[in-house]
C-alpha cells in the first residue's frame, strides 16, 4: 500500500470517527444541526485530527476512547473557523472546496449560529473524554483525569485570542514598528500553527509524554504550521488551478501582504526548506518513531497542493 | 443594608473578579482583547455569576478559587450570545444598555471574532478551575477532578444547541405541528434557562451536591428562566421607558409571537406566578439555607425592569 492509499483509509478511519460525535439532525433546533453537518461532513484533508492520533500512537497511546472525542472536537474548531472566515462581514467567500459556503446555502443569520455552535459543540464533544475514563486503581483514575483536564487547556488556549483566533485579528489588523516578516510569521504561527501544535500535543499529552516531550512537539508543530503557512503563499504563484482545486493569484488580486511579496520565491522556499529542516530533525531526535507520520509532515511541506 | 444595597455591594465583589480573568489589552492581538474587554464591562446585573455563587454558598461551598473561573465564565458566555445577537445579521442593534454596541464601534469583522474569543476564552477560563486545586489526599484530589469535570459539561451542555444557542435557532425559524405556547416555553427555556440553570448547577455541583439536589437546582433554575422570559414579554407592554432603560412595544413593532399575543395580559401573568410559585416551593423544601437568594429569585420574578 503506498502513502496516498493509505492515508485515503485512515481518513475514512476519521469521518467514522467524526460521525459518531455529530449531532443528530433532529428536534426543534434541526436547521442548525444541518447547517453544522453540511459543513463538518464537506471533505478535506482531515489533517488535524490525523496529526493527533498518529502521535498518540507514537507516544503508545492506549485508550482511543479517550482520544476520539479530541480528534472530533479539533476538526469541528477548524471547520468552525472557517464558516465564520467565509461570512459576508469576513472574506465573502461564497464556494469552498466547489461547495457553497454554509452562509450562502442557509443564511447569514444561521452561518454565525452555526459557527458558534460548531465552536461550543467542540468543547461539548471533547469533554466527553472524562465519561470514558476506566481505571483500575485511584491512582490511575487521577492520573487520566490529569492528562484530559490538561488536553483541554491545551485546546482552548490554542483555539483563542492567544492561538488561533488571534492569528486571525492580525490578519485584519496593521501594524508598526515590526518587521513584516515578523508579522507573518506571528501571524501563520497563531492562525495556522496553533491547531497543529494543539493536535500533536493533545495526541502526546494524552497518549502520557512528559512535559518536556510535549514542549518538542509544540516546536515541531509550530514548524510545520508556519513552513505549511509559506507554502501556501508560494502556491498561490507557482500552482495551477487543477492541481490546487482553488484560483491561483488570489492573493495579488486581493492585495495581500504575503511571503512572496516580501522576498522573492528562491528566498521563499529555502526559508520552508530551513523551518522545515528543523522540525524534521527534531522529529527524528525523539525516542518514538512513526514513519507513516514522518511520511505525512515531509509530505505536507513538500505539497503541490 | 436593604436588598438593593447588598445587591449593590454583590455585583461590585462579581465585578472585581470578572477584572481578575479579563485579558490583559496587549501584544499584536490588542484590538480584540479591546473589543472583548469593552462587551464585558459594559455593566449590567451580573445575574448569571450570582446565582452561581450564592447557590455555592447556600450548599456550604469552600473553595472560591474554584468557582471564581466559572462565574467569570458564564458571564463571558452571556457576553458573546448579546454581541452575536446584536449583529447586524441577527438583531441588527446599534444600542445596548445607552452604549453603542460592539460591532458599531469595533466593525463587523471585529463584531464576529470578539464574540467568538469570548466563547472561547470562557471555556480557557473556566478550565483555569484545575489549576486552583488543592487536596490533602489523592481522594479528595479525585473528587474535585471529578466535580469540575462535570461542571464544565454542563456549562458546555447549556451553552451549546442543546442550550442557549438551540433556543436562538428556534427564534429565528418557523415551527409548524406544535401550538404556540409550547414553542415560546422551548425556546425561553433554552435561550434564557439554561445559562440560569448551568449558573446554580455549576454552583452546587462545585460545592459538591448531590446529583439528586442538582436536578432540583435545574429544575428551579429551569422555571425562573421561563417566567422570567414571560415577564420580559409582558413588560414590553406595560412597562415605561424610563424604568425599563429600554424602548416599550418593540416586539409588537417587530410583529413578534411573545406570551401577550397568543393569551391575555392577565392570563401571561398567572402562569408567571404558576411558574414562580413552583420554582419557590421546591426552593422552600430544600434542606438548605440562603436568605439573600429567595429573595433574588422573588425579586426577579416581580421585577418592573
Amino acid at each position: 500500500m503506498n502513502f496516498n492509499q493509505e492515508m485515503q483509509e485512515k481518513i475514512s478511519e476519521i469521518e467514522a470517527i467524526l460521525e459518531e460525535f455529530i449531532p443528530k439532525e433532529e428536534g426543534y433546533q434541526k436547521t442548525i444541526m444541518q447547517a453544522m453537518n453540511y459543513s463538518l461532513l464537506a471533505g478535506g484533508k482531515r489533517l488535524r485530527p490525523m496529526l493527533m492520533v498518529e502521535t498518540f500512537s507514537m507516544f503508545n497511546g492506549l485508550n482511543m476512547d479517550i482520544l476520539k472525542p479530541f480528534m472530533a472536537a479539533i476538526e469541528m474548531i477548524h471547520t468552525y473557523s472557517l464558516v465564520h472566515d467565509d461570512l459576508p462581514a469576513m472574506d465573502n467567500d461564497e464556494y469552498r472546496r466547489g461547495r457553497k459556503t454554509t452562509h450562502v446555502v442557509f443564511g447569514e443569520a444561521l452561518g454565525i449560529l452555526a459557527g458558534d455552535g460548531l465552536l461550543n459543540y467542540a468543547f461539548e464533544t471533547a469533554l466527553k473524554a472524562f465519561d470514558a475514563i476506566t481505571a483500575s486503581t485511584p491512582t490511575e483514575e487521577l492520573t487520566t483525569y490529569r492528562r484530559i483536564a490538561k488536553a483541554m487547556q491545551t485546546l482552548a488556549a490554542k483555539a483563542g485570542i492567544y492561538g488561533m483566533i488571534g492569528g486571525q485579528v492580525i490578519d485584519t489588523e496593521e501594524y508598526h514598528g515590526v518587521t513584516e516578516q515578523e508579522r507573518l510569521d506571528f501571524m501563520y504561527r497563531l492562525k495556522t500553527g496553533a491547531l497543529m501544535e494543539a493536535s500533536m500535543m493533545i495526541g502526546a499529552i494524552l497518549a502520557g509524554a512528559t512535559d518536556e516531550e510535549v514542549n518538542k512537539i509544540e516546536y515541531i508543530a509550530g514548524n510545520i504550521g508556519l513552513a505549511f503557512q509559506i507554502k501556501d503563499d508560494i502556491l498561490d504563484i507557482t500552482g495551477t488551478p487543477e492541481v490546487l482545486g482553488k484560483p491561483v493569484l488570489s492573493d495579488e488580486k486581493n492585495e495581500k501582504v504575503t511571503y512572496v511579496t516580501i522576498m522573492d520565491l528562491n528566498k521563499a522556499s529555502e526559508r520552508v526548506e530551513v523551518i522545515s529542516k528543523q522540525a524534521v530533525d527534531a522529529f527524528e531526535e525523539l525516542p518514538y518513531q512513526n514513519e507513516y507520520l514522518k511520511s505525512l509532515i515531509i509530505k505536507l511541506i513538500n505539497r503541490e497542493n
